[in-house]
């Protein structure tokens, strides 16, 4: 079985859970309690959360809140940075940050969305447009978990600035921490990721924040991570990220490099008549997404997985949502035909130009035989 | 080493950690993904919470909204069935309720606070008499961590549905669920329960839900949880619960039995010229809170450790709180010059009678010594 659906989750790293598995037997104490067993805890906490920060921020000028997943950082940010006038975000974001935002309207702070460019990246002259003195918050996705679009935050956050400084810029982080290299300005304030994008586990997650940010917690009770996420901590999923990420940007340029070469030793096998490529050249490597005319996501993806293909259509999290194509796919102004037959194929570090080829050939195979037989 | 910490958080099970280690291997997929492999899990997650509420609710009346911990679950009641009119709850309840309210203070709702009995439950007037026709929450704990005191939950939530039946009522059950035999009568609309209190793993907890119950989410996203709690289902701290629960259900009764008998002897064998037992008779059988009158409990407890005995002070997840004593022991009424030498004892379903019998000696010879050395 060939997995390419790594963007709506990874195998969890073996050598990692290896090396975390301790806490889950000896090392099981509560990292709250006083003892010298829990306080010991409490120190490998400290040092997971500066480790994991280290990758992409300057630890002197961040610190890192452990959350249960990237849904719940991009939550805290909505929640607890918006409240006041209005938010500025994009037609182009990850439902934690679309549905958190639409709640906040119902809440009564104003909400403006900032207007796609056809690959998915955030349209950024619209988005500026709609920052003014009574912005709060502004929220761009760093890489589009869609189209695998990459938006320069960095560059859009210098310019939010320009015209509020007392803007909130957040970006979620989740598809591109670990995969994009990339430091954080100083514009940016507050930063999502999850571990299980990552080769870590799901139920961890983390909200990177500039320490000068004042943020009130989402979830309240004993005070953990500084006050502002309580809950017993999950040393197990803590050190699994912290491990886990330590082991990715070891090589992130590497797999840059590598998986670019498989996405595109992939695209460039994929048979033109059958599939328009909706990812831009300069997408993440890691994302692929493709739409296959004329034939609806969820059979392409039930007739490949029959073949030992794994992939996904649009966004895994949103599969509950009532609406049949994704609303990404449409702000991205993708020609209504193809709203139905949108295929997302995604990578993790481990995949080969090997597994590229074979599934090119399971792709073009299916989609052939399954065009065929709707003549 | 002998841990009687257990209220902090247990060891997870040997056994569970065995079963459930397939879902961070081979079944690693995402539950919400399309294809067979996702699916399965799917499926699997709903067995599974099936099978937690099954053992304290009717299944064809509740849900079960798996959360990422006690205090998550705790703040979804408060932040989101508590938004109107007034909160009525208790001076003995966990942070995770307490700080809750007191920010939903701050967002303009009422809140208030029902005295304690002496031992640390519920004084059933003081509270009944809050309850009134803008009361949109009621929250009572149900088992209190500090000292262990059982509220009849059942019959204090008739009599808060008498006055009002539209008053949602709550209950944190995190240091009852698997410990105390009982049945959710249909008074009570929201439970939360943790799942590294009996076995299963930090990062997990829920909040079983009255069907009929309308909520909003805490956590907005990809829909998960039946639209009540996105993010990523954390697959393997799921299953964990599950299992944890069943092992701990399967044996309710006789636990309660065996570690109540733990708890006498144990309660028994310490020098009553050194302890003062704070919880009554009828506490929880799985906390013992005494305290040890002109030595602070953080000096006893380093000093118990360094014998091979693990004990806590109060609740681990305050240890972060500014206050040096406890606010819930304040509520209780107890003596003032007791404040700061509370210990709190606490068990599992695998402790025995030889250990308690070596904590007394190991707690009567540290706390002889300790007072001795401070005359």
């Amino acid at each position: 079985m060939i997995y390419f659906d790594n963007a709506a989750t990874t195998k969890p790293d073996g050598d990692c859970l290896k090396k975390a598995e301790i806490y889950l037997t000896d090392k099981f104490y509560n990292p709250s309690a006083l003892y010298a067993e829990g306080y010991n805890l409490h120190l490998d906490l400290r040092s997971a959360r500066e480790n994991i920060l280290s990758h992409i921020a300057d630890k002197s000028k961040y610190d890192l809140i452990v959350t249960s997943c990237g849904s719940e950082a991009d939550n805290q940010a909505v929640f607890c940075a918006g409240r006041r006038g209005n938010i500025v975000t994009t037609y182009g974001e990850h439902s934690a940050i679309f549905n958190a935002v639409n709640e906040a309207k119902i809440r009564g702070v104003e909400v403006r969305f900032a207007k796609l460019n056809a690959d998915g990246s955030v349209n950024t002259d619209s988005l500026l447009s709609l920052i003014d003195d009574k912005t709060s918050l502004c929220s761009v996705i760093h890489v589009n978990n869609e189209t695998g679009a990459v938006n320069d935050i960095n560059f859009i956050a210098a310019r939010v600035k320009a015209i509020n400084p007392r803007t909130v810029f957040h970006s979620d982080g989740v598809q591109a921490f670990g995969k994009i290299p990339f430091k954080m300005s100083q514009n940016i304030d507050l930063y999502s990721l999850s571990a299980h994008k990552i080769g870590g586990l799901k139920g961890t997650g983390a909200l990177i924040k500039r320490k000068t940010l004042q943020l009130k917690p989402l979830i309240y009770g004993g005070g953990q991570e500084g006050g502002l996420r309580s809950g017993t901590e999950n040393v197990f999923g803590i050190k699994m990220l912290e491990y886990a990420s330590g082991k990715v940007f070891d090589k992130i340029n590497e797999n840059f490099a590598k998986i670019n070469a498989v996405k595109q030793k992939l695209c460039g096998l994929l048979d033109k008549d059958l599939f328009t490529i909706l990812s831009s050249e300069d997408s993440s490597p890691y994302i692929l997404t493709v739409a296959a005319e004329g034939v609806r996501g969820e059979t392409a993806l039930h007739a490949v997985n029959d073949k030992g293909l794994i992939i996904g259509t649009g966004s895994a999290c949103s599969s509950n949502e009532a609406k049949r194509h994704s609303r990404v796919i449409e702000a991205c102004g993708v020609d209504k035909k193809l709203y139905d037959s949108v295929l997302r194929i995604s990578f993790c570090g481990n995949n080969t130009s090997e597994e590229a080829i074979k599934a090119a050939e399971i792709l073009n195979e299916t989609l052939g035989e399954l065009k065929e037989a709707l003549k």
